[in-house]
């Protein structure tokens, strides 16, 4: 293990990805409300790998193949598809030992720009403390990518990036010079004394709020319900261990 | 004027632009650090016009046709110009009833990528309650749009943002829905009981401090030195009133 300590950089957005790139690093993706933890819940819960896909039209390509489709856009459950992108969908009974075929708003199409970095990995409360274990014995520089909303900056996501810089800053095995980092860490610490009324403001909030969607806000700012780390591997994501 | 509250967005960088752009909005550009406190300066000394251009090239050409031009990439001043981006250069001796054309690495592209837009204000500080003042009474939607660096976020330029928003949102003439002004207010919040030890973590504070360009600091995050608001006014900047 080096003793140089490596750098953790902070991306607000998907469309500000190739400023921040860097091929030998790895980047975690967060989307909080909802894709990357509903993606952390269907590993905890059997699913054997999940087929990330950009756009709805190779989603529904794969679902006249046979596969099971999870596709949303806007909240909203594609009328071709298995189901949508709430966490609660994703249950032992429908996901154990199958491949699920995944195409969301803003969470997939973050993994996609970033599937050239060394790796890629799936980043939630959900599976906070895993991910920050494994992080710190790497010796590899770390970028969080958020996948915000339309490739606009979003609060629940950047908090999150707060949350595990402070996390990976306070191991003693990384450092920041990146202003969006330490903003994000400062966002979190306004947000970490009552995470749930603070994530109430964001956009995100209100439109699950109006789609009647907002049963998981709760259960995506829960740390630890599990030790999965989806990692992209070629075309699809499979528990990194 | 309306009794509709008209809305706030912040963009953290040139690159999202075209996310939030609307040809309707006034846009407030910032570049703290320094090339909108430079801008402002030149005004409050009696420039008559700057003609802001986003190449380099551009202002080599301007030189050879016998203006005066202001121009730096990377806090340095390219050797064709006449000086750089330190508003300490833009004295009354030097500026009054000229005109300048002005190339810098943040904040001319800014100004380029907003052109479209209804108006286009240069945002500092230095004019922040003569801004303020003005905007609280035109009862149009206002996009706050950060020069960052390099179309990364920059925290100084944030955290102005979040001054302006806050400033904005007290007066009752406007809301927010957009994730970025939330962001930027806290993170404004945070920052705002001591300016200079904040800004001090910035990376552009250490870019500036590296290159002996750092004596601007104080001045650059110092309230209401000048009532002038630069406008841009087809190819060129012309003071408001």
């Amino acid at each position: 293990m080096s003793k140089v300590k490596r750098n953790i950089e902070v991306c607000f957005s998907p469309a500000l990805f190739s400023e921040y790139s860097d091929s030998e690093a790895i980047v975690v993706i967060t989307d909080i409300l909802r894709a990357t933890s509903a993606i952390v819940t269907a590993f905890e819960n059997g699913v054997d790998r999940i087929i990330p896909v950009g756009t709805l039209e190779e989603a529904k390509a794969y679902k006249e193949k046979g596969y099971m489709v999870a596709a949303e856009r806007d909240g909203i459950v594609r009328d071709f598809a298995d189901f949508g992108n709430s966490p609660y969908n994703f249950s032992p009974e429908r996901v154990a030992g199958r491949q699920i075929v995944y195409s969301t708003t803003n969470g997939t199409q973050a993994i996609h720009v970033a599937s050239k970095c060394n790796r890629v990995l799936i980043g939630a409360y959900l599976n906070f403390s895993a991910l920050c274990n494994w992080l710190t014995v790497q010796d590899r520089d770390v970028i969080i990518l958020c996948a915000g909303w339309k490739n606009k900056f979003s609060l629940e996501d950047s908090i999150f990036a707060g949350a595990l810089s402070e996390k990976l800053l306070d191991s003693g095995k990384y450092r920041t010079i990146c202003d969006s980092s330490l903003a994000a860490v400062d966002l979190w610490d306004k947000a970490k004394g009552n995470l749930l009324a603070y994530i109430e403001k964001a956009a995100q909030r209100e439109r699950l709020r109006k789609n009647k969607l907002d049963d998981v806000i709760g259960y995506c700012h829960s740390f630890d319900t599990t030790e999965m780390i989806p990692a992209l591997n070629g075309d699809h994501l499979k528990n990194l261990r």
